[in-house]
This record gives C-alpha cells, structure tokens and sequence, in this order.
C-alpha cells in the first residue's frame, strides 16, 4: 500500500491538469487519489473523461480514477489548482474555506494582499502570510499561488542579481505556444510567424515580479522598487519561454561578481532537498549562442532557469537571456515545488 | 530597344545576387545588363552556374545572361555588389577606381569614415561625403553602402522619433531565417527553436545605427549620442525582421505626437518620387497583434517599415514594436533605393 | 462607373469567404456588390464585422460595403458561397429557387446527381446537367459545385493522363493548414508534427474524383472507375496541397508520351482566355526537388498544378508528385473559374 | 571498476556518432572505451574535439576520453561504425580483418551478399552468413549492418504483415529533419515547406526492405518477392519518419486477424530480453490520428515502430501509417540491438 501523500487536482482534464498529472506521476511524496473537473465530465474515467494532449501515453493510475466535481467533500486535504480563471476563484475559495490547502496555478488570487506569490528559491518568507490569510477570511485551509509562466523565469534569473540592487529591467519575451493552452494558438496565427501580443502578459509580468522580489515585512508585501518593462512575443516554440534582459545595478558588479553569485546562488528548496528542487536554481550556459528552447529546455527536469550570454549593456549595466520551462517550472512543477516547500516546512 | 539603364549585379550568382535580380526585374530605370561572379562560374548562362533558391521562377532575361567575372572592364557604370565580405573589399575598390559607381550591400566599406552609409529617408546628405571621397582614395567612381538588415528596421522606426531627442534605446530582434543566406542556417538549429546569437549582429545594428542617425557636418560624420543596446535573436521564420524597441525620449512627447510624427513622416524619396520608394516610409498598424512578419512583411512590396503597439515604457518613456523585410528594405531594395536617389540627384 | 458584373459573396466575412474577397479584388469581370453573413454580422460595415485574417489589408472597396442576412432579396444575380456545411444546404437552395446562380465551394450539393462539381478544364460538359437540376427542382436559378481542395489538385494531374486509361491509383497528400480555415488546426497539433488523419477528407477525395473524371451521359453521371486509394496528412506548411501519387495506366505509355500529354494539356478555360485561367493548367517542373509547397504555390497566381518527379513506379507504372493552392486552386479561385466558364457560355 | 563491455564508436564527433554516444550512455552491458574520429580530432578531448548538436548536455563519462584515430590498434573488440559512406568502406574493413566486430550503421556494406542487413525481430537468421562473410574475406572479425533510417520504419511495421504475404507495398514517406545530420537540411529549404526528394532513398527503401524481408537459405539471401514503391519526403518535424503504407496481402486477412498478428508480435530480442528492446516491437495506437511524430516517437524509449489508422484500402487490402524514431531506432539503437543480440548468441 502507498505511503504517499493524498492529492488531488482541480480542473484535471484540462491542459493545465494534464501536466500536472504528468509531472505527479511517480512523485516520491505525493500520488494523486483525486481527479476534480466540471459537471460534464464528473462520474466518467479520466481517460475517458480527457483528450490526452501531452507527447506520451496518459499516467496508467490516473487513467482509471472517477472524475469528481470540484467540491471539497472527499477531496484530499491538498490540492492542486489547474482551473481556468472564469471558475477558479469561487472553488478555490470553497476549499480553504472547508480547510484544504490550495496550491494554485491560477492567477485569481495572485495579487492579492493576504496571498502568497510563492517562488521557493526567491520568496519563502512570503508564507509568513498566511497566518493572517487565515485570520482575515476565515478559513481552516489556505490558499498560495505561482506566477505566470513568463514571470517565472524572469524572477528566477534576477534572483542572484537582486543583491545588486536591481534598479531598471528590460525584458522581451520570446514565450512557446505550450503557454496557451489547448487548443491555444491557431497555427494560421503562428506557423512561421510570431505573435508580437499575449494579452495580459505584460502586465501581469511587470507586476507579479515586483511583488515575487519584493520584501515581506511587519505582515504586508511591499513591492520591489525597480522599473520594469516587459515586451511579451509569442514565437513558433513547443516549450520554453525564452526572454532578453538588460539591468541596471546599482553596486556595478563586474563579470565575474555576476557570474559568481549565479553560480553561488542557492535557496531553501536546494538545502531541504525538495523532490523537485533543481540541483542549481539557475544553470548559466558558457556556449555563445545558448540557452536555446528546443535543446535546453528539458535539461533539469525542467525544473531549472537556463542562463546565458551576460554580457554589457551599453545602455544599462549588464544584459543576458534567461529560459525556462513554462508548463513546468512555469505551471505544474511550480505549484509542486511549493507544495513540497509548505510540506517540509510543516504548513500543510 | 529598352531605354532603361544598364546595370550590373557583382556576386550575382549567390542568394543576395538573386534577391538583386528579383528586385531589379521589371524595374523601370535599371535593366541587369551584367551578372559578374566567381570564375568557375564566368562563361556560363545564368541559369546554368545559378542554383535558384527564390520562390517563383527565375526571371527570363536574366536567365539567358552570360555570367561575367567580376572585373571592371566591360561592365555598366553603375553595379550593385551582392558580395560576400570576404571579397569584397578589393573587387568593390577596382570597379571604383575605374570609374564606376559601386552601390553595395556588403558590409566591408560601411563603416568608413568618407562612405556614405545610406538611407535616403534619413541622411541622404550623407551622400555629400563622396567629393571627399573621391578625392581621398583617387577614384573616379565611388562606394555608397546600405545597412545591415536588422539595422535598417531600427533605423527606419527611429528616423520619425529622431526630432523629439532619443537618448536610450533597448532593442530585441526576432530575426528570419532568410537573413542567414543559403545555405545559411541549419534546419536541426532552427526548427520550433530560437537561436538567440547572430555573430557580429549586435555589434553591427549599434555601431551603424549611430553613424546612420548621426550628423553629416564639415565634411565629416558624426555619431548620434544615443545610448543603444542590441540583442538579437534568430526565430523560425522565413522572411521579416521583428524589433521589440524601448526608447527614452528628451522632450517627452506624448502619444499623440508620437504617433502623428509617425504619420508625418516622409523624405527625399517620397518627394521624388523613386520608383521603389513606399508611398510612406513608416506605416503604423493600429491592431493590437501587429506587426507580424508572416502577415505583413510583403505590404508595400517590402519596401516600407511597419510600426506598432505603441505604448508606454515604464522604463524609459515609449515602447513599439517595428518590421521590416530583410532581403527587401534590407538588402537589395535598400540598394536599388539608394542607386535611385543618387540617379535623381545626378550623382551617377 | 463600373461596367463589371455585381456578384455576392455569402458567409463572406469567414476565412473562406475572406479568400473570395481577396481572390475577387480587381477581377475584370466580377465586382463584389454584396456581402452577406450571418445575422449578429448584418447591418455593420464589413471591416467592422470581420477579422481579416489574410496577408496583406483588406481590399478597400469591400470594407466599406455593408454586410446583408444571407437572403437572396437584393443580392446579385450571381452569388459565390463561401459559407460553412452547416447552413448551406438551405440558403443556397434558397437563393437558386430565387433565380440566382449560387457557385458554391461548400460540400453540401457536391455529390447530388443533378448538380455539376466542376473542374472547367476536366468536365466542362457537366454543365449539361443543368437543364435537369431546373426542371427536376423547379428552381428558376441553378447551384454548381467545386470540389475539396485536395480533390481538385489530384483530379488536375490526373487530367492529362486520363488518355492513357487509368485503373488504379494510390495518392497520400500533405496537406496544408490553410484547409483547415480559422482558428482551424492548432498549433500544439501541427507544430514540428504531421497529424495523419483529416476528418472525411479520405472519403471526400476519392468519391469526389470518381465522379469529375467521370462521364456525363444521357443526362447522368458515371463515375470513372478507376480504383482509387487516398491517405491525408496535416503538415506544418501554410498554402499547398502536395501529393504522391501512384498510378495504373492501361495503355502503358512511356515516359515521353506522359510528359508530352502533360505538356500538351489544355481546355476550354484557356481557348475562352477566361481571366482566372492559368496559362496552362498543369506544369511539370523538371527540378529533382520540386514542386514545393513555399516555393511553387503562388507561380501562375496559384491557379495551375505544379507536377514533378514522374518516374517508373515498381507497383503500378507510374509515379510523380503533384501540388496546388488550397485556397486559391482548390477554392475560391476554383469557384470563380467556374462562374467565368458559365459567364462566357451564356449560362448565367 | 565496471564490469561493462568495453566499446568504440567510430566516427564518434559527427552527428550520428553523437547519436551513439548519447543512446550508449549508462548502457547496462556496455561502455564507451574508444571515440574514434579523423585525423585532425585525434589527440584532443572528447569534448573539445565535438560541436555537441543533441538535446542536452554531452554525458560526462564521454567527455573526458580522447580521441583516437579510427585505427584498430588499441580499440575494443566491439566497434561502432558511425563513420560517413566516404570513408565507411577502407575503415570498417581494417577493423574487421584485424579481428574487430564492427556494428554498423553506415551504408556501405549493407547490400553486400556475405552481410547481414539485420533487423533482430525480423531476421536474426541473417547472422548465418557470417561464417561465410569471415571466411570469403579471410576477417577474423565481421562487419554486421543495420537499415536506413526510413526503411527500418516500413520493414518493422511489415514484420506482422509478413505471414499474409505481402505481394504489392505502396509507401510514401514524411521524414524528420534528423535523417539528414548536420547542419544537413537548409532552413531555407524546410522551413514551412515540404521538399518531395531525398537523394537515393527510395532505392535504399526499395532495395533493403526486399533483403531484410527476404530469406536466407542455402548459405545466400534471396529477395522478398513482393513489388515496392517508395516516395520519399522531408517535413519540419524533428525527429520521427512518419510512412503511409498500403498493401495487399495474398491471404486476405480481415482486419481482426491484422490487428491480432500485429498486437501477438514479438521475436528474439524480446525473448532474450535485450536490454535495449522495447517490450513490444510494434506498438499499435488506436486513436484515429495516431501515430504522430512529435507526440509519439520518444515513447518505448524510442526503440518501437508506432502503428496506427489501419483500415481497407480500395486498391489493395490494408493501409495505415507507420512511425519510427530515426535517430534511435533508425540509426544508433538499431546498431546497439544489433550487437546486443549477436552477444546474447555468443557472436562477438
């Protein structure tokens, strides 16, 4: 009999769903016992409730698991979120509310003042909290999310440069048609194309990562100072958002001060040995033409931000690109790390 | 009998000699009268030492040309070099000192401090350096270059923000493959992949931008004081450079003078009518999704830039994103337009 | 004022209605003078109610007409229907009863006994059906028909060999996902992928080809009976259907007697010089690599087929690849050769 | 110390050598001794001397060996010959006379009547001639080869099919920019496109699918009687030959008896439960628009043959689609089945 930690996930046969059904598969701590989605498919089996979109063949445990409703009545105690935005906030709320812990991949509470914007390497003092999340609402359960695909990794890069003080950002994306969805982006829209517009991409970068850097003090998040500009473009990719940076840095580090902080840069996902933890947070690549989508993007499990091509910025200080797995370090393996965070700190 | 000019075509046989004999076919001043290329390929038809790589046919008056060698004697007086930089320089020089005029896509003699690197839409007094020229180096004839593909994109969306003072500027190019000639980038690098390194690329679109933008003042040139800093990036596309631009701006125009110098914006060509020239330099696209190189790179026969998604910078003062067709407004329409203005202006 | 013939377009504002718009502008004969639509699109202006989703603007005549309900009080005499199988069947019959001519690229009448599907330079005698349609329907207008996309471009190649008497034939296409229309195939579908399964499109190629080569005869069609077995593929690729085909030929002519009939083909739409009819329908391109679908579908303005590659086959006698433009060829440019057939002999 | 087999790789820094080194890397039963390659990449690291193409970083192990010439002084019994056809012929034989077993995937020998073409579910008698091979040629080692990339697809999905008795095989192929090597395929060439041509492919098809499928009796190979077509095309998809098939088989099983024959396939390797064999040799997918390539080609490891829209064929009896990993199953994981069987049977 399994030892492991009940899950469950909410919006399941959903593309979101899927790849946390994939990345779950064979988690050392966690095994999904629960399957929630909409009216429609509730009673039937997951693979029939599901077209099954992802490169190999549907988990065999999870194939076979009855899809619930999205109610919290004999769901797990934790439970994964992969609900559109239009339903996430009502049912995410119901399960705090009946004291589940919600590790949420929807962006419904991201901004909010009492939630969590959690990205372990970056910010896990952020689940100081929930506490008065709790307290406010009136909850048993809690709530925590992640970040947009792309803002991920570009916090990620920024975080071994954040001791510099981070003054200015330019940033312009280059994101994978996985970030869509499914069916997503019409290949008329992409094929041989790119796509200079993710709606509410922009905004939701520039902010999310002002408040993922920003500091936790005295119960309240204030942001993180910097300006920020975010140019979001959708290219012809699979997988892996890729992004050009340029900062301002106001101690002037020279190369080798940026290159030795990445290299150094560690976290408490890496000294807890988190399942999903990456073995570095952030991987630079010496090549001069990498990191690449297609060839880096799977290297650490995904779980990795790849970094590359520091060089001067004649206009700032210093500019590189930075990549990252966006359906996982950027949507499923995100929300398990987080998991996986809160459960080592005994927050679940 | 035709009453057009005779021109040549020196390095006629490669990928950007083709796109030259594309452009100039049916153009109603300049009829290819000369296709010079390397030796093993002097003597034969055209269509015989050159391996078609353009969509659509070869077109037939070009085809049943003799290939020449690339020496001066023999040759019309006005050629345009579709060379490799490797040899460029010295074939570029001969046909000069003998008396032709050499209007150049090579990036060999750009830099130079007595040679016009042309845009007519932006410095068409530059071309007041030939004198110099021809006086410094002995020549009877004389060297006019165009950009680097991706620079022209810059410059040309830069040209109508120039009056408001820019000061900073941060650009990220989304490149086409087509800009690599051929065999030029390989498939197993590009296919669903980015490739975000062009060797010399960023180097080239900063420095030739400033010179571009700079001033032309006692016979010398100036660079324009702008900080810029380029990245830039290969995509899965097949013709089209995409430029992601933020720009600080001193006199703080708001949009609407932004956009109404875009509207406003017009030059030398325009007013002379050049046969290649686009009714307007700068076209804006109003959509949100615009521009994209698949849907708009071919409007206005490749010969316009295509600007939109103006909005604020939270960085500096405006972001934008700008287009343009490589092998069209940045090679050999670049060419045949600055072959145009000089023949108005009676520089020929 | 415009001495052109007013037509109407219905379902003009979908992708298949764009194409006739796209395909209309500037036709010598033929200017749109009615758009018609679904109900939530009538009364607004048709730029306002459409999102054009072709390269290149909008032709501007059309953007300014006003979109109309799809019923035939009002609307020109002739009418192409562009518009989606679910609503054909009744407003075309509608609009034939009504005494309109309806050139239809939907599938809907394609297979019915009394209703050409007209390829102009394969059947032109077909067209005898159309005294019967009238009576048998008592329509005072009549409805005509052009295949699939894929069926017109195997059915054009197979146009010159029919002489020779053919008895089987094996094709497996490539399609491209311009078929598909909009927002059509999806980009996680078809992305660096070939999806081997196009829903009825098997069964559309081959029962539609049976009858086009098919006889007309005392007044009813009889299908050819060649054998014929279809495969299709979806292939990341924009315009062009590719084909390889396999083929059984009674007479077992040799090579240079099928390329002579290749050559040697032509039909009624090139002695009548209609204006959408390409110089010659089929065109054997003597290349090892081609046809291709990026470098050869927009020759001859998308109107002819591009054969290559004929060889001896090992099973059959012989092979050859063969493409076309899906929408041009194999749709709106396929519908309005019909209407320039039926215009020139009187039929409308 | 380990207790693998030590190993070489020949031609081990070119593309398909890097296929070796990557698929051998953690092998249970063999290591990588010996990285041979030319002159010039002789004496340097592993690393140093190899512009690393593949996904991924290049296994460690690997990186620090140096290369040697591809000499038999001092390289391990069992080689792998990765070499290009222009110097596969002179190198494997020195190898082989000089008592080396050389598995490989080039196609010099491959059609020679003392070699076995092999293909370990299919013909595994085919080592019988190798008694003959060593004493014809006086070798005290061998020379074994395995197919093409795309023929091994084909002969895999017909090993089923083989006991109806395949008379007549029309195929026409969608192969992966991979099969090429590097930099192989131009991106200007597959780039949104179909090219319908691979030099001399669909003789390799042809020729080695009739030795492979044929029987080796009285000490000689003698050809499959059957009749075969083969088209061959290059599509933008990465890895993975996708082969439409049709068949006519003499027996005319219905499609249960098909289906059963394919689902009850199984041979040697899975016997002998090599390590590198996938549990079942042909995989069928019942999906109506399986097997894909992008979405199916890494499962089983890559080392099986996906089968998928089995359904009559109006001309022969059976069509349906194919798909294979080229690189793997294709080249490098063939060879390495290659070896691993014939060290089961005591060959090596």
């Amino acid at each position: 009999m399994s030892q492991r930690i009940p899950v469950g996930v909410l919006g399941a046969t959903g593309m979101v769903g899927q790849h946390f059904v994939k990345f779950l598969s064979h988690h050392p701590w966690f095994e999904i016992a629960f399957v929630g989605a909409s009216d429609r498919s509730a009673g039937k089996k997951y693979s029939e409730a599901t077209s099954w979109r992802l490169a190999g063949a549907m988990p065999d445990d999870v194939a076979n698991l009855t899809v619930a409703e999205c109610k919290p009545a004999g769901a797990p105690k934790l439970v994964f979120s992969a609900m559109d935005a239009g339903v996430a906030t009502e049912i995410e709320q119901a399960f705090a509310k009946a004291g589940h812990t919600v590790v949420s991949n929807s962006r419904n509470h991201r901004m909010e003042a009492d939630v969590p914007l959690l990205v372990p390497e970056l910010n896990a003092d952020h689940l100081g909290v929930l506490a008065a999340q709790k307290k406010n609402r009136g909850w048993s359960g809690q709530i925590v999310t992640n970040p947009n695909c792309s803002t991920i990794v570009l916090t990620m890069a920024l975080g071994p440069l954040k001791r510099f003080g981070i003054t200015r950002c330019v940033a312009t994306t280059m994101q994978a048609i996985s970030g869509a969805g499914y069916p997503g982006v019409a290949s008329m829209d992409i094929t041989a194309n790119v796509v200079p517009y993710i709606g509410s991409e922009e905004e939701k970068m520039e902010s999310e990562t002002q408040k993922i850097l920003g500091a936790f003090a005295d119960g309240a998040f204030a942001d993180h100072p910097m300006k920020l500009s975010a140019t979001c473009n959708r290219v012809p990719v699979v997988d892996g958002h890729l992004i050009s940076v340029s900062v301002e840095l106001s101690s002037k580090p020279g190369e080798a001060e940026v290159r030795a902080a990445i290299e150094a840069f560690t976290a408490e996902p890496q000294r807890l040995k988190l399942p999903s933890a990456p073995a570095r947070p952030v991987v630079y690549l010496p090549q001069q033409d990498r990191p690449q989508p297609r060839r880096d993007v799977d290297r650490e499990n995904g779980m990795a931000v790849f970094m590359g091509r520091l060089r001067p910025c004649p206009v700032f200080d210093w500019k590189f690109l930075c990549l990252g797995h966006n359906t996982v370090r950027g949507a499923a393996g995100a929300s398990v790390l987080n998991a996986e965070l809160m459960q080592a700190q005994g927050l679940i």
